[in-house]
């Protein structure tokens, strides 16, 4: 038998949370079109910074709608002396701060995701912040602590708008008007040239389905490696549906979210050659159940800011491996720290093998929340940061000038349709709308 | 806005593992009843530890069956030069060196758990093993890595056996015999005198369905307020399991394993009033969505050795959560290495609400491989350890001790079978045997 050895002791690394910054942001945003209007001219998002006893600050980066801000703000006031190691109290806090509350809602995602759990929605950023801490008092990398970096770089993908020329009564932006085949492709060959991305999605539900189908078509004229997808965020009826993926066989590798609800979704999936994405069908654990049982879904995107952060996010995705169901991920409008959050949960993440959803390229490239250098886009991925927790710092000027402009902006709620509303009075919401 | 503060900065908790033992011991087992036979005088146990490049060592412990321990020692191989943060890495080398092995397995559970994941169940001693040099590396229980203790205190339930006297040739062992219901009663007494259980579970199979019945009825007569469970080990047929199932109604909290197979304990499970418990129809990842889909469990027994270490066996609690089953956990005979990793996952997982199985009272309290003091039972439960990882240490002189009664005792396997027919040559194993 070898020796006993003497175990070096060790001091704890816990770290208790004495204070809680909710800071609300706006950024540029650019007129994307969707099925229930267009995006407003700012993007409303929350910044979380919870510090420690030995002065440690973790961020995390959320929704901002009115509601979604009011909810943070009580539960930042309830988890100070809270331990960052113990997440399982975070949740519980959460739960117990929240209760009476509303259990599902809609967090900042226009009208095109209801059925989130609210507290999961408020438990992620500050789940994400408490990582970033306990990150940076190991030492390791969120990647690590989430399992270990199966991967050095994360794929994205380019998310590809229609959108219009300017917001009405602005100058043209830089990406100019794209509304119709030929522009989806300029769109595409330029954000491929400037990011690398090797896989394709286009939001679609904006124009008549064979308008869509057409661009589909002439994107993989133009780039007859990338895998493509497209996503109408439940614009069409369930006959639509079928007619498109079935034109759309060997074309793209997944339908995403084609029609509204899980028992459209599952007549759908069974007519159609390709699995069917989604963002909206699946939306929090309660729906996963309902999903399964009806093989509504073959491929779920994942988003930590409504499954709850990373961890959850990690058995949403250990769901999927046990399911059978494929996993992607969702995005937002979002800035730097979504992004570092979102490349090392996918980087931790064994099965997360389709590209991720990123509105990364909309953004203006000089507003962010963090210090610029720490993510950057090569070959359409980006680096897993290799230092301590998420990796990047806040940039307090730009954190003061993004809170300024939310406060100027005057947007207090993302409202899409609201907005298109503004702009054409005769706009309706219609769902399924074709 | 408040100012910057400057981070500290720490250094990695990194380690890198040079070096793995696995050593296999033998500690004296009672012969305690079951469906396909009865325990051998000595249980088997591997126990793994893992050195790293700063001295932590940490400690796992598994199955010793030949089969394997063969397989553990190609593991231990593979797995140096891994940090013990990449539970990633370590899955995927675990899973490279097995390729070609078989897939799905029996690693020590005297054929009444097949179908268990191979690779899980080599996973799982190394992982346990990292997250106790985690745990030392940082200062915090396990229970914390794994996101935090929700209980001070895990509940264990009193787990009864028909037994003989003694093994045959050997003097009587301080239980005696336990063949009957005043027989079971007794030693039902004498356990909860002795650890104060306040949960108690049979195993069954044993006599015929109207005795093991009767048992139930007696410690419920004895013990009125006590939850009760019975766990014949797929003893039975649909209908004999149906029958027991209406006569135990309101008697049982769960009953466990009534019947082989999924599709025989969906019938069972529509037709008697309490929720089916499993660890036989349910042992792996793959084995949930055939169960999940036809309803044929309500309780899955979680057990970290065979579900692939602490954080998948915590997946598996999260999957159960999200489709609505509860949450136990199984025990076959084992060492203190085990109760901590088993106390640690039980603190850790907030839906593990039963009380959980342990084989601890049938082990010689003078036989382990941990310094003793660190596990003790008070009221039917056992305190978290709030040490470093997983709060115990080796005792060497007793591993040397325990690995020379494994070099003298001849036994190799676990094969309650064979022994039993050692002893009565007219044994049959009969599945389902009423
Ligand atoms: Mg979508
Ligand atoms: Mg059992």
């Amino acid at each position: 038998m070898p020796e006993a050895v003497a175990l070096p002791v060790t001091d704890s690394q816990r770290q208790r949370v004495t204070g809680v910054t909710v800071t609300p942001v706006a950024f540029k945003d650019l007129p994307l079109l969707n099925t229930v209007g267009v995006h407003e001219p700012y993007a409303l998002r929350a910044i979380v910074e919870v510090r420690t006893e030995d002065g440690l600050i973790g961020l995390g980066e959320t929704y901002a709608d009115a509601d979604h801000l009011a909810r943070l703000r009580l539960a930042a006031d309830e988890i100070i002396g809270t331990d960052v190691w113990d997440v399982n109290e975070l949740a519980r806090r959460i739960r117990v701060v929240l209760a009476g509350g509303p259990g599902t809602g809609d967090h900042g995602m226009a009208g095109m995701v209801t059925g989130t759990s609210t507290a999961d929605a408020i438990l992620s950023p500050f789940e994400v912040a408490f990582l970033d801490i306990q990150g940076q008092a190991t030492g390791l990398p969120v990647s690590t602590l989430l399992g270990g970096a199966v991967r050095d770089t994360v794929d994205y993908s380019g998310y590809l708008f229609y959108k219009w020329a300017a917001h009405p009564g602005h100058e043209p932006d830089r990406w100019g008007a794209a509304l119709d085949p030929d522009g989806i492709v300029a769109q595409a060959r330029r954000m491929v040239t400037e990011y690398g991305f090797s896989a394709l999605k286009l939001k679609g539900g904006v124009f008549p389905p064979d308008e869509e189908i057409e661009a589909i078509h002439a994107l993989r004229r133009a780039f007859p490696e990338h895998p493509l997808r497209l996503d109408p965020n439940g614009a069409w009826t369930v006959e639509t549906s079928i007619r498109v993926g079935q034109e759309l066989d060997g074309v793209v590798e997944y339908l995403e979210d084609p029609t509204p609800g899980v028992e459209g979704m599952a007549e759908v999936a069974r007519k159609v050659p390709m699995p069917l994405a989604t963002n909206m069908c699946v939306v929090s654990f309660a729906g996963i159940e309902p999903a399964v049982r009806r093989d509504a879904v073959g491929v779920v995107l994942s988003d930590h800011h409504f499954w709850g952060g990373l961890g959850r996010s990690r058995l949403l995705a250990g769901i999927c491996d046990t399911f059978g169901l494929g996993v992607s991920m969702h995005s937002n409008s979002h800035l730097g720290i979504s992004l570092a959050a979102m490349t090392h949960l996918a980087a931790a993440t064994p099965n997360l093998t389709y590209a991720c959803d990123t509105h990364w390229p909309w953004k203006d490239p000089g507003e962010d929340v963090i210090a610029p250098g720490a993510l950057t886009f090569s070959d359409g991925a980006v680096a897993v940061p290799t230092t301590p927790g998420l990796g990047v710092t806040l940039d307090r000027d730009m954190l003061g000038r993004l809170h300024e402009q939310y406060l100027e902006c005057g947007l207090r709620s993302r409202d899409d349709t609201g907005y298109m509303r503004g702009i054409d009075p005769s706009y309706e919401l219609l769902s399924p709308r074709w």
